[in-house]
């Protein structure tokens, strides 16, 4: 007799093989598709996706789970199932013509900003927008009748369980009272010092080689995974077969460098998820800022620090050449430079939290029906110069038309990027305390013990507990933000 | 009311993108995936595989085929209805029992395999083949015994509706009454022609762009394929996205270079099969010897005439560096150069049908149980002996072990390949009768008025014609050999 736990681990299983070919073909469509491929390929992905939600909306589903509530579980079990009903309940609240009405506003935004954005169409944008917002509005008001949560909280919910926006506005409150003083401080105190430019050109598959030799310092498993190139970096594919992309500059190494130490981040984060699980909800990868914690520790927390720059140094200039402004100084204080501007993508690790947070504010104005689309230009402009101390009037390519977060309708997805980065100071000051000469392994380039205390703490552990229980085991607390403005202040302010 | 057609329909646009998802996952699989990967790609195609199989052999679909062909269809529409017809009857056939045991050892088979030939093991293989052979028996008797024909024709047909070992008996009867002859004249007079090879090496990315160039001038659309590189070259993909593949040797750049052009014939037939049936099965390419025919005419007919190899030795000698060896005359006569060997995917198209008749000799005897594994090897080398004057005795590596087509069962394919060479040297004669002027234009490069004849006759068409049917129409004949004769004669003999 087979239990209803054991039926409902072997259609989770399925779905993740599903899920496996859907990650595989999207990987494809980004990175090897020729565009003519396009529509065959966006009608292929839609039959699988609504065959995916068919086969997990199955009412049978929600008997099974009620029943393997009865089972008696052990405890991974019991948080696999914990998972199952989330991933359940979460697919079958909205109706079909809803999600489909979604998907289709979605798609037309999208597709119409690419041409807006670059003309700086801020009404055709806005028309489009309204659509999107209205169905997300409707979207969130069903979920937060199911969870009794405030309507934003709903949509948080989704990217990042168990967040709350009492919780962030607390988080972003404690954050706007020291931030923007910090940040005036660092750029005061970098204008003084020297800083030159590396000249390219710098011929891509050098930068390629750097690329792949960093991930093997970083411990990328190519055996699971690979490096390609796509017009927006990301890491897709399945925990046994990771793909990460970047894209190249010809005039500039920094930012496909960085990128491919980001992208590293989550990549090793997946290739080390509990296999033992695979194909159980218990066995992804907890959230989606905790996802982010792994990146931003690679890139911010190891990536940019003095010694992992003065170790890895020999290798960029083995690759790029050596010129005056790849000496070890200078090298450390382009890579550490704070400059706030106007796009969240190309911000550093000081200005990028207020970008984080005047989205969120109104992003949740917007969804809890607060202010409406044609709000958000003022909105913006106001918070830009308020934070960053910029001046984004007319410019709206550049301000509320950046990102296409919105236009897809991913209302509370930004709050993450900010998140992951404090939960990444975080687990890098526990390391510290767990790995006191880790400054200097860092600085010769013995990473191990490093990966073997996230491998310990982070990545075996899955979805098996909650953020906040994962974080209490791992640094002995839950998120506290105090550990990255202590990290901003000695990285930036210390000397 | 919708009609059963109609549903008919939506059940394979269906299953065409559930298959647009497998060709994709699968051509990755050759050649992006690293190696770790496998096991859970396998996993998650065979999970589709099975999906797939479910709704092709739904009883509904057996109940809407009955009803459809009741209803008022036009042409095209009921040869669409009647490869509908096939593909059901073909899957519901056979029980899922053996469905399974086929596929369970032909895997075993072919996995040992890839130890046992380079170990010439045959005492080994011939273990798991006798196991692969027994399956493919009862497949056969099934199959049979549903159509009426004879066990081999059953399986034949799978890969050549319509043709039948009657009719194989006769063209492969006069084959063999003048080929072996043909041949040795042909040996014979190359013998007293001097001969140079290319000294290499020829950098990989130089004999890449000599093929992407090659592609261009035979018509391949980039904005719907791409050319890359794996262990085993194939056209795969969708016909909106059609992956051919290559793999190259730095010492020697013809085999690359023929095997481009080759799998360019395959690909511009899928990228030209009928977009407005798309997903139906009438879009589908009429059959395996069709398919080859068209990799063939592009190869052996235009690819290795004198007039295309003179046109395209400035590209060559531009990409390979110019040298004596590939000075006009000797280029020509290294391409067209025969040479009987033991192995057939190293056979030049001389000897090639006479690879492909001992196969087929052999495999008829063992479906039709009239002899058994263990006399393949001495048949295979009496025939070997007769066709070729070559004697492969206890040589089973390059002999009777060579082709991975037995390891999985696939009994009743070999005929495809000498068959496509026929279609194609009767299709390029049509082709001279229709365009008089061809050979100067091929020599011009202008090769735009030999593909349009090809569309007009071959390409549009999918399945809606049966392949006696198709060449009816396009060359005013069913499948005629005399034309192959008379291409070897003249290419080989003439002057």
């Amino acid at each position: 007799m087979t239990s209803a736990y054991q039926q409902l681990s072997a259609t989770f299983l399925r779905l993740s093989r599903f899920g496996h070919l859907s990650a595989i073909a999207g990987w494809d469509m980004q990175t090897m598709m020729p565009a003519g491929g396009s529509r065959a390929r966006g009608e292929a992905l839609a039959e699988l996706s609504v065959l995916q939600h068919e086969i997990l909306t199955d009412k049978r589903v929600g008997t099974l789970i009620a029943a393997a509530e009865q089972e008696s579980l052990n405890d991974v079990e019991q948080a696999n199932l914990f998972e199952m009903r989330r991933a359940w309940q979460q697919a079958s609240l909205l109706p079909a013509s809803l999600v489909e009405a979604k998907s289709i506003a979605g798609s037309r935004c999208e597709h119409a900003w690419r041409q807006q954005r670059p003309a700086n169409d801020w009404q055709g944008f806005a028309t489009n927008l309204k659509e999107v917002v209205a169905l997300s509005r409707e979207e969130a008001r069903l979920r937060a009748e199911a969870s009794g949560s405030s309507r934003y909280d709903a949509l948080l919910d989704l990217y990042e369980p168990g967040m709350t926006s009492a919780r962030l506005d607390s988080i972003f409150g404690d954050l706007k009272s020291w931030l923007p003083e910090l940040l005036q401080k660092v750029v005061t105190k970098q204008a003084g010092q020297p800083l030159s430019s590396p000249v390219g050109p710098f011929a891509v598959e050098s930068q390629r080689q750097l690329g792949l030799s960093l991930m093997k310092l970083l411990g990328f498993d190519f055996n699971h995974g690979r490096l390609d190139i796509s017009a927006h970096p990301f890491c897709g594919g399945v925990p046994e077969d990771v793909r990460i992309t970047t894209r190249y500059n010809q005039n500039e190494f920094l930012s496909a460098m960085m990128g491919v130490i980001h992208e590293t981040g989550h990549a090793r984060y997946e290739q080390n998820l509990p296999q033992q699980w695979a194909g159980q909800p218990v066995a992804q990868a907890r959230s989606v800022a905790v996802h982010e914690s792994q990146s931003l520790f690679m890139e911010m927390q190891l990536g940019r620090s003095r010694e992992f720059l003065q170790h890895i140094l020999p290798q960029v200039t083995a690759e790029m050449g050596d010129q005056p402004a790849l000496q070890s100084d200078n090298f450390i204080r382009l890579t550490q430079r704070v400059k706030p501007g106007l796009i969240r993508v190309d911000a550093d690790e000081v200005s990028y939290p207020a970008h984080v947070m005047l989205r969120y504010e109104i992003e949740r104005l917007l969804i809890e029906g607060e202010i409406d689309v044609e709000d958000i230009p003022a909105l913006w402009d106001e918070k830009m110069q308020g934070y960053l101390g910029l001046d984004t009037r007319g410019n709206y390519r550049d301000g509320c038309m950046q990102d296409i977060h919105w236009t897809d309708g991913a209302f509370g997805y930004f709050p993450t990027y900010t998140l992951g980065a404090m939960y990444a100071a975080q687990l890098f000051q526990s390391l510290k305390r767990a790995l006191p000469q880790i400054n200097q392994q860092i600085l010769q380039g013995d990473l191990q013990p490093a990966f073997d205390w996230m491998q310990q703490n982070i990545w075996q552990h899955g979805s098996r507990f909650s953020t906040d229980q994962l974080f209490q085991h791992a640094t002995g607390e839950a998120l506290n933000p105090q550990w990255f403005r202590q990290h901003l202040e000695q990285r930036y302010l210390a000397d």
